[in-house]
């Protein structure tokens, strides 16, 4: 059984005899089959029939379909309707425009808006290095999608995107103060991609690409950054590197080895694995092997594609050859970003000792980290449900707020290694320790150490 | 002396002796030189020195640079620092994004985020038809310009334009609850523009362009009408069109002339004339002459441009050639949406009686309202300042919240003129009179009216 969870909640309106044994049977068997009851709220209560609205989170869409037939079985209750808490919250939308100004009276429309408004039109016409100071631009972040890589669920089009875009949208808010809004784009070409972001570039002052497909993000977030005055930053790529390079700081802080020293295997050669590559290369690892469909990645492999020589060349001193089991042999670190249950767990065993594993295939991880941390010393996964979640809400917010804060043209790599080490350093020496090697997505001192980082170079 | 504004308003910080007469003086002296003292505020008060902040209204930047003049001229007073509020105000941006949804706990993010919010991704993924209902796209209308004619400043480019589109998202939401974001182009391209609005429509439900020069606003709206599912409204074609009609409706009950019978000169043929016309047609007008720098443009004309051409087809059935003076000798209605002081009041005398005078050039209209308004027996303008102020504040947000409510994927001209004649009849026939042709932009029947007309038809 999967852990519970409210992002399978859901809410059960019963018409109920009116015995409050019946509400309680009702508790005990969901609870009887795995479910957790969160709420029992009485809607209304006649001498002939109770009204009960019960809340319960299940494992997963499958388990609260069973807690619904498990409460329809029983007697003396009719199951009226079934809410999914989640549906209903995203009903009407996520996020909403506001005004940060009084629109009252006729004096505030006129500073607001037209005669007064046509004032500072004309003083940004003259002097547009004040459009940041003086718009929404200053702080304001465009979270473009092309539908085509989203989440776990692959090409599943722009309208079908926008939820996770205006869920993103409204973490830029929650952790870091950031007006940022969803552009799902209508297309999937990389020409057409670029020109429309490089359009609507004068109204905001960051690009967030984001569930872009590989190879086509690279050059889309090349070409823009060359051709744009704002920063472009691709969150499956970069913020899923910083967080990764802060995680594996503090695993190794853990285990007590050196990150140049450390023989690493990164599995998965798209988006993320090469973010995460030229990051980690950059805070001076020196022996990455990066391992793929093809087996592990090395240059003196003549039928790899174009972006993964690439890869090699940089990577894989040693040539290694062959299959994942191969390239793990008497590795000190697996950080995988590729797909669900690609690694035995027997496998841990031919890691070097003291392994660091980190599974971060979404939804399904390479490894069950329970299995895993049987045999590894410190294991990460991008489940909430397991110790030490790799989270990119530990990363783009902060990024984010820096860059806008500096007023920033560019983000560079030496950023993102500043903003990876901030992140590693708010869980101090005392806090660290294998099952909390980083913070927690709420500690309100991560965005802004990362915003500080990000800026303050 | 143009009457004061807050648009116009300035603090400024004064350091005066500790003289209680100083103040007052201040005062007196800033009254007699025609501004208007809004505030005086003590933020300090020593024994040998008063810190006190004066706000002021002035009736342009002339005007207020002429107040500060004054009052620096005081004995016993130090002009310490002037402060345009309009400017303060504008600092930071006026609009931001915010979550609807509490985003407290790691359950709050579960379902707001990941992993729930794949569940509703892939729901839309096959079920396209909930994207509106379920996301922000239900209520959210992208406010797109690429700067070419703004206000009456003309062509000063997307950055110096983002203030007024701002401000136009923020009366979307103080009027119709709409979540409008500002789309700032970066190209004054027609093919450009039309398909970078393509390439964002995905994410919103309806499309207001704004400020976008003719002639190829009607190019780009004919086109994304045609290749767009979701309503395309240009604001200063239409929204302008919908106001005139409802206040000239009004304008004729009161003079109690026939929309059908009276004569209308309408000067201007750019964008909003252009829309005008074809609005007051449809809604039965019988004789239009159109007026532009070339005269009255006449059927008969071979000399005139292909719009115009066609403008002039459609209008002047009496084959009027010749200067304004010419059109306007035996006209029922002026209707100027052209440039300043193009009408001299005395040709008024040379119009038909109870003559109908709008006179709605930005920031100076056609003919001083007040002057005209001794000859006509209706007048209106754009000016906040006079009565019977033709503002699209009065149509735009009832018109996008209809179109959303209704999920309507286009905007057609019977939903134009049921706008109008909402707005018409939200005043009643006790509050009409030649002083009360359109109703006040926070009457709050206004917007819910027309969103009904819209939605209802």
């Amino acid at each position: 059984m999967a852990a519970t969870t409210s992002s399978y909640s859901i809410t059960m309106r019963l018409h109920a005899d009116p015995d409050h044994g019946v509400v309680g049977q009702v508790a005990t068997s969901i609870a009887e089959a795995g479910g957790i009851v969160t709420a029992i709220d009485v809607a209304e209560s006649r001498h002939d029939l109770l009204v009960v609205d019960v809340t319960c989170s299940a494992g997963n869409a499958d388990h609260s379909g069973e807690l619904v037939e498990v409460v329809r079985a029983l007697d003396g209750v009719r199951v009226h309707k079934v809410s999914d808490r989640t549906f209903l919250l995203h009903i009407g939308g996520k996020i909403e425009v506001t005004s940060k100004v009084p629109l009252r009276t006729r004096d505030d429309l006129s500073m607001a808006y037209t005669p007064g408004v046509g004032r500072v039109s004309m003083a940004l016409a003259n002097n547009p290095e004040d459009v940041r100071r003086l718009t929404v631009k200053g702080n304001s972040v465009a979270v473009v999608t092309d539908g085509s890589a989203v989440l776990g669920l692959g090409n599943i089009g722009p309208g079908a995107a926008l939820p996770v875009m205006e869920g993103k949208a409204a973490l830029f808010k929650r952790f870091a103060n950031i007006d940022a809004w969803p552009i799902c784009l209508a297309s999937q070409d990389t020409d057409e991609i670029v020109k429309a972001v490089q359009m609507i570039a004068p109204g905001f002052g960051g690009i967030n690409l984001e569930d872009i497909a590989a190879p086509r993000c690279f050059e889309i977030e090349a070409r823009l950054r060359e051709s744009l005055d704002i920063p472009v930053f691709h969150d499956d790529q970069h913020g899923t590197a910083i967080v990764v390079l802060a995680a594996l700081t503090n695993a190794l802080r853990c285990v007590h080895k050196e990150l140049a020293d450390a023989r690493i295997v990164v599995a998965g050669a798209g988006a993320a694995g090469t973010a995460i590559v030229t990051l980690l290369l950059a805070a001076g690892a020196g022996d990455i092997v990066v391992w793929d469909r093809e087996g592990c990645l090395s240059a003196d492999d003549d039928s790899l594609s174009p972006a993964k020589a690439e890869l090699a060349s940089r990577t894989n001193p040693r040539r290694v050859r062959g299959d994942l089991r191969t390239g793990l042999t008497g590795a000190d670190v697996f950080v995988g970003v590729s797909g669900p249950n690609l690694l035995d767990p027997a496998w841990i065993e031919d890691m070097n000792d003291q392994a660091v594993v980190f599974a971060l295939a979404n939804p399904d991880p390479e490894v069950d980290p329970g299995e895993a941390g049987k045999r590894a010393a410190v294991v990460a996964s991008g489940r909430s449900d397991y110790p030490n979640q790799i989270n990119n809400v530990l990363a783009f917010p902060g990024v984010f707020r820096g860059l806008l804060d500096a007023r920033a043209t560019d983000v560079t790599i030496d950023m993102m290694l500043r903003a990876a080490d901030a992140i590693a350093h708010v869980v101090t020496d005392e806090e660290l320790n294998a099952s909390f090697i980083i913070p927690s997505v709420f500690d309100t001192a991560v965005p802004k150490a990362v915003a500080r980082a990000i800026a303050g170079g």
